[in-house]
């Protein structure tokens, strides 16, 4: 069950320059929704990040492949092909040609270039695709695109995730420009994405230039999806993609000093945000959801390296499965976190308001009774003052039940 | 349930020079031997690594003050004071304090130097230690002294474990010259120890300096007690001590090249093993013993990264629980093991015998059946080969299981 308030918003806002279109083609399992496409207007600015896994999946070696030829010749995506069932990743030259062939296929039907078609692909590893089935399936994808089908291509690209991860925005930049943001993710498991998540996709009819875009897409992805952890595998398939279709020329934002700028990023970052958190509330069985907030450090890096070792601790989600204070679990994880600037005499551990351990040991206020009554909470945050400075940083995470060894010792996709 | 081959040798040799005492001091609980003390003779030489957690243990500090005052003074260790149900970690100065009292009410019963004691402590973190009762179970624990108390102290000193780990061998390194090495090690969770395991103490009664035993020890931890992993955190209180009691003046083993010195090594290095996969084969919850070995790499880090990453898996480990040959989250882990030098088409996976992935893709001879087979034995190889060189390493580990979960969601010792 995934945990607290997982909701999609009320109002799902189109987005003039996208349309979705959805099928079922068989691509693993009969009879459930698994291809997706986007189809972009021609003056869309694109911004895409991908896994840093070095074993990463055709598809993505294909995205980075296009991506690179598109702005060689100044030209840019049109299309997105999304396929669940299969993340035709080490499947070697022969699934780099399977992705090729879906890209040529989607291609040819819309009378673009192949390497305006980026390809992902998510589910299980290590086998052939079914590309022939993805390529029959196309037709049907492009007779249902519309601008509505925002939630359900969130449903299609599910695998193991029990919820559709969606949010949606608007923010008003100035009088009279309203500008909306719509986001999907997917992901539950081999979760600790470094570069981006297991597929996120995200449009705005912002008008913002691309180079902008992709800094504000790597900036954002790593205080959103490089922020969480499930299981602290980083999968084969990550990839997360920053739409921005604005047309008016007027209003074009392409510097951090533009008017409009501070308020479209800071709606951006809360739909990133929403989009990450939701897949650790949706983690494989997660019953908790647990923000680890480092502060006092003398490096981001050093806040980064403590927050990521408790987070990914088996011992402290254990704990908090059970409900136990057992905070010496998270003071062993700041130890061996590999942080450079540490001093266990100056570190402090509270959860949520409740003093545990002050300066290296246990707080004179605290009492067990106070210790359970917070790890009973469904949402809990760990913080954790280093005592040395002032960086920060936050990781958020769920904890390791029974269930999330019954769900990957049961599944193949 | 424990893995594989695990009773404790027949004949257990009493090692000359090291005396065992043991109580039951009600440390934490009531009616378990849990108090440990050894006496060494004044000759005999005692090397020692600690853990790399930067919040280490009192005990840990102490030890390494106590061996840096003892190497300035030319002066070398008498007694460890071991104690189970509480690891003195996160207790800061009064822990520290506590530590230093049993050291000292030792060492006058003993008329040493406070330095000469070294303490050692597991259990759980961040409670203030009965130090009033181990300072009371001292004078038990010395009218006991033995030369035949091996098992027991091994019994003594489990917190989680479910079994004694003791290894004992007997070597001719000359005609008419045979020595002995006897040792024990304790450990099932928070295990990914670094420089040490959650305690293990081995003693030989062959002639070693003390500079070489020290050097030897590094070595050995580092290809057994530094090469597994159960949940991958390190502990606070990580320990490894080798002491060699041998007094015979006319062979004593100083350098690599003394005639005696690759059989002692290499008779070593088998108890090192023995104590360090007995660890793994006791894993909380295991159910499988996992050998990740890695060959064909351009560096023996690159190897250690890729072997770890594997073997630190929970996706890896809870496919090998249910037996599923799901391979891909081996390549996956590969892939984001940070190795530097890797190159995914040149990955090969083998389960034992079973050629599953050849060159970044599926082998042409596996059959799911194949897989199924091998992934049902009790003890598996894994077998990546990165194809890139001819260095290797290898780590140990064992599957996720429901009772992983169950174990540490229950216990606080």
């Amino acid at each position: 069950m995934p945990v607290g308030n997982i909701a999609p918003p009320s109002t799902i806002h189109a987005i003039k320059g996208v349309k979705i279109g959805i099928t079922a083609a068989g691509v693993r399992y009969k009879n459930r929704d698994d291809l997706v496409v986007f189809e972009l207007s021609p003056t869309a600015a694109v911004a895409c990040v991908t896994t840093s896994n070095q074993c990463c999946a055709a598809p993505v070696l294909l995205v980075r492949e296009h991506l690179a030829q598109l702005a060689a010749n100044n030209s840019s995506p049109r299309y997105l092909l999304i396929n669940t069932g299969n993340a035709n990743a080490a499947t070697g030259d022969e699934g780099h040609k399977r992705a090729l062939q879906t890209c040529q296929a989607l291609a040819d039907k819309g009378a673009v270039e192949s390497t305006q078609v980026l390809p992902f692909s998510t589910g299980v590893i290590g086998e052939t695709i079914n590309s022939e089935a993805i390529i029959t399936g196309l037709d049907k994808c492009l007779a249902a695109l519309g601008a509505d089908n925002w939630l359900a291509a969130a449903n299609a690209i599910r695998t193991t995730d029990t919820i559709p991860k969606l949010d949606s925005q608007q923010v008003q930049v100035a009088d009279g420009i309203t500008y909306h943001i719509t986001g999907i993710s997917k992901g539950a498991g081999m979760i600790r994405p470094n570069m981006a998540t297991m597929l996120g996709f995200v449009a705005t009819d912002a008008p913002i230039a691309q180079p902008l875009l992709q800094q504000i897409l790597v900036e954002l992805t790593n205080q959103s999806f490089n922020r969480i952890t499930i299981d602290g595998d980083t999968s084969t398939n990550d990839c997360c993609v920053l739409i921005a279709t604005g047309e008016d020329s007027s209003h074009v934002i392409d510097s951090e000093q533009h008017p409009h700028y501070a308020a479209i990023y800071e709606a951006l970052k809360q739909v990133f945000l929403r989009l990450a958190t939701l897949i650790v509330r949706d983690g494989e069985g997660a019953t908790k959801f647990i923000t680890v907030k480092v502060t006092g450090g003398k490096t981001t890096e050093d806040c980064c390296d403590v927050a990521y070792a408790v987070a990914h601790s088996p011992l402290v989600k254990t704990a908090f499965f059970a409900s136990d204070p057992n905070w010496g679990r998270i003071v062993a994880a700041v130890g061996y976190s590999g942080a450079k600037n540490l001093d266990a005499n100056l570190v402090s551990v509270k959860l949520d308001d409740v003093a545990i351990c002050t300066r290296g040991q246990l707080d004179n206020s605290y009492s067990e009774a106070q210790g359970q009554a917070v790890m009973s909470r469904p949402e809990i945050t760990i913080h954790i003052d280093l005592g040395m400075g002032s960086a920060t940083d936050t990781v958020y995470t769920c904890d390791l039940s029974h269930e999330y060894v019954s769900i990957n010792a049961d599944y193949r996709s």
